[in-house]
């Protein structure tokens, strides 16, 4: 197998691309389909404050990485989810990785406020995954707000919302399918943009990238995500791109074209009231957040 | 596993309906949804005349046991498609099971015509599955003129129909997607209503009904269709349905009451010619079915 480029020896092979690459020009490769997301929908600008959530795993180190190696003023952002083993070991690839390259980072620590997602989940008798959705959005927002960032950054990768979206049409959720998009408006004065650069990207180059350029990263996954159902449209997407490869990228890329001028902006400054208990915009007096983590106490 | 009716022995056991049924009561399971497609989407009277396009294979011949059973008006289409092996254990399949039910059968033999799939499609060079397609749908169509149906029924499952809708989905063929339906309408004056009695069960079911009832069919697939697309999407879906049980079904419907509205007559009378070389109706001079053998002749 040999590199479309240059002829040297391939390291991987990009089947709905039709090519193989060396080591060197797959980071050509992946950086140039980074940047390719980031242009067309208009992420980010080259002087803008970067936040990027990091969970330890491949893809938002990778996506940190990217971002930083292209000169982009980023910082990583870390909960500690507080999940015993997992978040330990998660939190150490994230240090170790920060070490490495001279990176700036925030960290919060769910169990010195006094919120490992277990313990919630457990008291306000509610699934892991949603109260850690609940929980995480509170602080990665806080943390873009209260550090002046422009813009917020997610790993999120092509398998992910490909399977996201499948998920969503064969429940025919119109409401989330509108929001499957790779920018997210800012919303009221306090919620900042959202953006996923890795979108054009699979599982696959992710890890590719990682291993070839030396990120150690995470590789179990969240305890208490096992079972979780974006694995099994994960699996059938898979079973349909191992034998028609393109089709995952046709079938999202396609979706965004179709969606591109639908509204995003779910609020109007106007419409956000302030949350009497922590002081964060909220469409309520009181947020979910503070919601949630009242019953606990 | 007991009979969720009359807590005898279960024979299977259907996951989606949270049910297991005797042999008695799955066949009760099978009539009543069987009957409650035809009513919901009123697909034919009591009195109608029926047409069911039989293949050999476990769907339509067991259709056409079922709407015989429940009284209908029924003749069996059989198209001998001069495929070598296959259609011979194809036909015999149909013709035994037509004596022994005592059924009206209409027979074309494709060989005898001097129109066999395999030779078509190689002189007029085009994919088997293409021609067999625009051969069979005039044959079908024609027949069912010539015998004065009102109806043509098909054995289509929900497995069939699901996995269309998604395969049609992920391409993003609007098209196509706005006619997958159980009923497309009357077109013209000639060509008949066709429906698909079948789409509320799974191709293990009526496999189960075919046993459990002594209907004997050829259990091959068709050996042209090998590598086919839309296996790649029954698998993909039974990997989800296989771990949320009920998930096919409700994209199916769910996507039926979302489309119920539009309007599938494809054509008004007055649009439609006549084919000048075999005086079926044809949306030009000369129809599809003509022009496609008078490459071959």
């Amino acid at each position: 197998m040999k590199c479309v480029k240059c002829n040297g020896n391939a390291v991987i092979n990009i089947r709905r691309a039709n090519a193989a690459f060396c080591k060197e020009h797959f980071n050509e490769y992946f950086t140039e389909q980074t940047l390719k997301s980031i242009k067309q929908f208009r992420m980010f600008r080259k002087t803008d404050k970067i936040m990027v959530c990091v969970s330890g795993g491949k893809d938002s180190l990778v996506l940190w990485h990217v971002l930083h190696n292209l000169g982009c003023d980023v910082t990583g952002m870390y909960i500690d989810l507080g999940i015993n083993g997992y978040s330990d070991r998660s939190k150490e690839k994230v240090t170790a990785f920060a070490d490495k390259f001279g990176l700036k980072t925030i960290i919060v620590d769910l169990r010195e406020k006094g919120y490992p997602i277990p313990f919630v989940a457990r008291r306000a008798k509610r699934e892991d995954c949603a109260v850690c959705g609940t929980i995480k959005r509170y602080y990665f927002n806080r943390a873009a707000y209260d550090g002046g960032f422009d813009v917020v950054a997610t790993g999120h990768n092509l398998d992910d919302e490909a399977s996201r979206l499948l998920a969503n049409i064969m429940h025919w959720n119109d409401e989330y399918m509108d929001n499957t998009y790779p920018v997210l408006p800012a919303g009221g004065k306090m919620l900042k943009k959202k953006v996923k650069p890795l979108v054009r990207l699979t599982e696959r180059e992710t890890a590719a990238f990682a291993i070839l350029n030396g990120i150690d990263y995470v590789m179990e996954e969240c305890p208490m995500s096992k079972g979780a159902t974006s694995l099994i449209f994960k699996e059938a997407l898979s079973t349909i791109e191992d034998k028609m490869a393109g089709t995952e990228i046709f079938f999202y890329t396609k979706f965004l074209e179709r969606v591109k001028d639908k509204d995003r902006s779910k609020t109007d400054s106007d419409e956000m009231k302030i949350c009497q208990t922590c002081g964060m915009e909220s469409f309520m007096d009181k947020c979910t957040f503070c919601r949630l983590v009242e019953k606990v106490k």
